[in-house]
């Protein structure tokens, strides 16, 4: 089966520890994961940026941060945080930590080699002599992190040293690369050089590219040659624009996911997020539990991959509930040609808003679809939907349909038809901001 | 080749004339087309509403109107509007004149049966001794005019009445019509009877089904169908956010748009407009230069039928040239493959806005590329864009390409490589609520 | 004590019955304000339009009505709404019924005098022969309600007949009249006939003039020579921008109000509403409870006039509570000097809405201050006030304060001095479209 | 005649050239304003802040700046920037220039003591040996910028210090001090300080407080007190949102204006601004001409100082004519009573936005009153205005009146009476986020 045949599920430290996250933290999330998560299909742990850096702190990078580094200048877990990774065997303990708990193991990775490595002149591995100064790129820097300068693609030993260092993950038993800084601006030549990299490796690797912010469709093909997953936005935050945003962005991206390369649209700021962290005060998600519902569903509905960012173990059991909602991990894995059906501003005034429906269809060989009405007013609303809207006129004609709620988990009464609509109409209250998610089946 | 093979483009008496317009009146605005517009593409005219109302007035639908029917109870133009339509020649010599012009004729019909010729238990064609009273069905109502009541397609008189309606149509040289009171709600029922009545009726004439809001993609198998045009939107009027709410909806309509089968973003509210309308006063559209820009690119790159709304021999002489700009016909025709590229919130306060940018390809056989970039900002704004963001990797790898601009008509300076961008950069100033256009196309 | 010493306090039959209320209904809500609402200042029961129009239906006026009129044109009850109005008693039963409450009894008019009494050219009161159709300017119409036409103040009968009318209304034992379509557009002569009207009738009648869409504050000097109360906005509804609306209306009038002269803020539409009325359906309020007491402390802390709009017998519990809580009469009555400290845009995003601060002396005598701090936004907000920005500088000094909380009715903890604000600050996390509202008073 | 007996005019460096202002661009803008806006009032030249900073740049403060200091550890023009405050001269060449051309000299300073100051811990003027560590209080910090701590006003030395700076200040023969980080949070025991040292000091000089933002009107009497001018908000740059957010705190300042003590709206982000400074690139003011007026108008109704941002060499000659316009200058040192009339929200979707309007007296004796119609909304809107709201009922009727463009300089059509308005209506267009201003007189 394909690598990322379904859209990856896992955590990631970076919403709730920024730069800053421990050994201890990553084991803590990853037991939690294992023993509360792992059945409905999360499986993966990603270490996010930085972890190199000892002197790492809240609310940004570390400016001009000495990176622990080894002789090729291939970054290395500051020991001081990261216990196991003394004596040059970098993340292999915390790999195997994880693997044994039967989840795969992550981490970050910034496009580039370290200016400190490059002012040192650092040797590349093999014969040619070459050292990091000569295949750097001074001038392709990175708008947001000193830290790297990009590699000269055009010179041989470009490749060879980003070999190197994904050769030293693989050895590691990394199952999963967030490559940071490729997409915006786009980095055509680093992207092939490290899907090149990963085959060398012999390893199976997730590649993941980040961030995505106004990535444009017309890259796909060379994102599907070469990656898994690839952001299609900017970092987001617990804020409701944020969430909003996204609903273009995957109507757009939606009709182009395939198994093997998946739109990503970020991680997801829920539960206890913050607590040393580049934005924001500890603190639990500031989108309330109906926003909340709102991007599990839009995530789900688009098969963008899920990958919490808030601590598990701190995290408020609600939040934890709503991400082992059974449909939550089902609807992603097996729900195919999700799509937007309508998006309609109506209202006016303290009741404006936009109407948004999405539907999918089950891929488990089911007749089921599943269907999510979507509403961005300040005010809940009731809305009637044809159900010859929602399935198209022909399947809503092979009902009756029966309903079921799938935040809820209960049914919901059979839309009955009447002269108007003879195919039945099914009437939903939708809260401010919120969404209403439900499963058609059939009647037998 | 196919009915409506490219979306057809025309003018429509609605925006300027409502339910009341004459038959001078149509035969100026159809002169006007023939002289000025026609060798762009424009060919087809349309007389909307109620035009065998004798009584009609702007401002709304008179109550109860006494529509002028004949003995089967179907609609004859009212002679005081159109004086060659007395003696029962109906349409015809209308019709003929607008054929001698090069042009198309098309007229609007109601869904349903006059409420009149139900009173009056009118025979319908054939020999069963079935009357209007027996193939309607008074609980169809219309929610916005009163002058008709739905058929009810389980009779069999039902479809006999209306095959005798559209084969008088077709009698009086008929090209296109326009049925309304359709798609909002859902009536599949109408749309097959009225399918299968043209066909029966052995006229080409171009179905157009109005109006569209909330249609859901989910009845594009049933449209395709039996129709040639289906509107997606509410009517719309001269209001920036009429036009804006429109960019949602072809982003999603437009990857499905094909031969003999258009999504219709409404008429064109441009020019003179309100002269004796439904909504307003007399007026010059009240969208700004730009604005109207924007709803012309967007409904060309989404391959939208254009219908213009507004007087022609009274609109002032900048709205004729942007209609009459080449690109507006010539990529509608042969533009293929638009879609949406980018949808992204920038800025904030009162820099904040929408970037929206469209890619289209020559359907022609050059290597030609059609880019759109929006912008709903209410300040000019200057965007940067990569052209592999915008051609995909490939193809900007197969420059260098040229840049012309398609409302000014002039070439813009090549897009250079950089060593950060080495396809190059195409750097626009968008004006506000308005849109740059340009065709690049590679050098030889 | 001068007429309308402090605001008035009552019910108005307008918000849940439209032009139907019938006796039964207004006995119903008189009962209920003086057995539950009395004690808190509530006293005033008020028809609203109509009464005289035997076939008011719900959603707007009926065409032409039918008005009942006697002799002279003057609108009497329509029996079979008021059955004590039988045999010419008008309302004197239904007022001396509330009067028996401990209540004052109140009624809506419009201006000037009923078509169908001009019409009729019926005589006005005295010898000179005048008739309505004389004293009538049919020119002067009301832009919404088209049973009456203006009086001709030039015309010496044109007093008499209001004569009449105001003194058939006293003898009725009238206390207050609501005289509608005076402000807007502004009849500057129409409001100084009744003023004059009523002194003549030598009864006491608080003249409360309607509506008040775009009211100059330039006309306060007429105003407080004839009326008492004057609205100062278009009608009001259970909308949050209606309410919205009013934060900067009431900003400018508030330093203007007078004992005997207030800006009124237009009718609650809190509880039970639309139950026959014109705009929407039988429903509870749509504010929220927190714009409910955004809404109640702005007019309480501005001295607007408090009409209940809703059905007092059967509104929520929740509502009664709030508009009998102590603070809402209490500060109605004896605050002074209310005013606005500050109105400033915070925040951005979804976080983004203004922090309006309002603050009024107690006027009895005591030490005590009110302030109330709103807030816009769509989220909860903790906001840090220093005691010197609510007090001033030298009252601040004076502390220390203790604090109470108005909606709650207990007491805070006493703002503590920092050294950066050793006068102290108060804390309060103030909710969406909300506002805390708290008494401060010095600790002895 | 009192400080400020009206509101004082001038130019600042602030806008355009942040920290990093020079000798010769504060002569260059000296010259201007004496050769072209003298004549209309415009006589203040200050140089705000960091003029002691030599390695100042622009975009922010410099860190731990090398402040020029005198041996008490008061600031001195920085030499290579001012090249004639070499040998101890601080300002007194440039005051000297700046006078001899007819206007005001005036500088910028911080709240407190420099920190570098405490660190030396020099000597306070005075026989007692403190020094600057003893007059400290080191926990007391700008928000904004770290060059200074506040000073200890319970220790006696702190005055003391504080008397020998505004004495030198007194000695260069300053006219105007703009002393800033005073009002947010409020610090009286500093306002009250500055106010006796200049008092001590012998000299003339107005003291400008800033910034303001929250500044509650409680602070008023304090205000009034001690200072001339005291800023209103936080700073204003060239965005439509900043000047909008002005409407509602000048709406609640204007009452309070009196001669002596002035509400500051803030300097006028106009012409060419941001060469070198804090916020933004070299530009020429983002704000439209239309936003222009309004914030003039804005500001002139309420009287609040006019201190040009802009290089008044460099901008464009249409700014410097807006400036130069007669009435600027004349209804802000003349006109009286400036307040808001109205304040309504109109119209919906693409035309909304709200109607806000202004009158003023004219206070020379003559019988002129000033009207400015607002309209924020994005599109053109004309307004009708009866001349009885505008100018109430009585003078109304004391017309007929002429009207004055203010800002065209030409006449307008007198307001004819009609049936309805017998006063007269003023009809104007006003443009998007416009204005219109004019003046009326009774005719003879």
């Amino acid at each position: 089966m394909a690598l990322a045949h379904t859209p990856p599920m896992g955590w990631n430290s970076w919403d709730c520890y920024g730069t800053t996250v421990t050994e201890a933290e990553v084991l803590a999330n990853a037991r939690f994961l294992a023993e509360h998560m792992a059945p409905h299909g999360w499986d993966t742990v990603v270490v996010d940026i930085d972890w190199s850096d000892p002197d790492a702190r809240p609310h940004g990078y570390v400016e001009d941060a000495a990176l622990v580094l080894d002789a090729h200048g291939y970054p290395q877990p500051a020991p001081g945080r990261f216990p196991s990774a003394t004596d040059g065997r970098g993340f292999t303990a915390l790999a195997a930590e994880v693997h044994a708990l039967g989840l795969r193991f992550g981490v970050h990775v910034l496009r580039g080699v370290p200016r400190r490595a490059v002012a040192a002149a650092l040797p590349v591995p093999g014969d040619e002599g070459w050292t990091t100064a000569d295949v750097a790129d001074p001038t392709s820097t990175c708008a947001w992190n000193g830290h790297m300068v990009g590699l000269d693609h055009t010179h041989p030993g470009a490749q060879a040293w980003l070999d190197g260092l994904v050769a030293q993950l693989a050895s590691w038993g990394v199952d999963f690369v967030k490559v940071d800084d490729m997409l915006a601006p786009f980095h055509a030549d680093a992207v092939a050089a490290w899907s090149t990299a990963i085959a060398r490796s012999g390893r199976d690797m997730v590649l993941s590219l980040s961030p995505g912010t106004r990535l444009s469709t017309e890259h796909l093909p060379l994102l599907r040659e070469h990656a898994q997953m690839w952001r299609v936005c900017d970092d987001l935050w617990d804020r409701w624009e944020d969430v909003h945003a996204n609903f273009s962005r995957l109507a757009r991206w939606a009709p182009h996911q395939r198994p093997g390369g998946w739109a990503d649209a970020d991680m997801l700021p829920l539960g206890r997020i913050g607590i040393r962290a580049e934005r924001g005060e500890d603190r639990s998600s500031r989108l309330t539990l109906d926003e909340q519902r709102t991007l599990l569903t839009l995530w789900v509905m688009a098969r963008s991959p899920l990958m919490m960012g808030g601590d598990l173990p701190t995290s408020d059991p609600a939040t934890i509930a709503l991400l082992t909602t059974p449909a939550v991990g089902h609807v992603l894995r097996t729900g195919v040609d999700g799509r937007e059906l309508l998006r309609e501003p109506v209202g006016d005034g303290s009741d404006a808003g936009e109407l948004v429906v999405w539907a999918a269809r089950a891929g488990d060989g089911t007749d089921g679809r599943y269907v999510a009405v979507f509403w961005t007013g300040d005010r809940p609303r009731t809305e009637r939907l044809p159900l010859s809207s929602l399935l198209g006129d022909d399947d809503a004609a092979r009902g009756p349909w029966s309903v079921r709620d799938l935040w809820a988990g209960d049914d919901l009464p059979a839309p009955a038809g009447t002269t108007a609509e003879p195919r039945g109409v099914l009437e939903l209250e939708v809260p401010a901001h919120g969404v209403r998610w439900v499963e058609l089946h059939r009647q037998d």
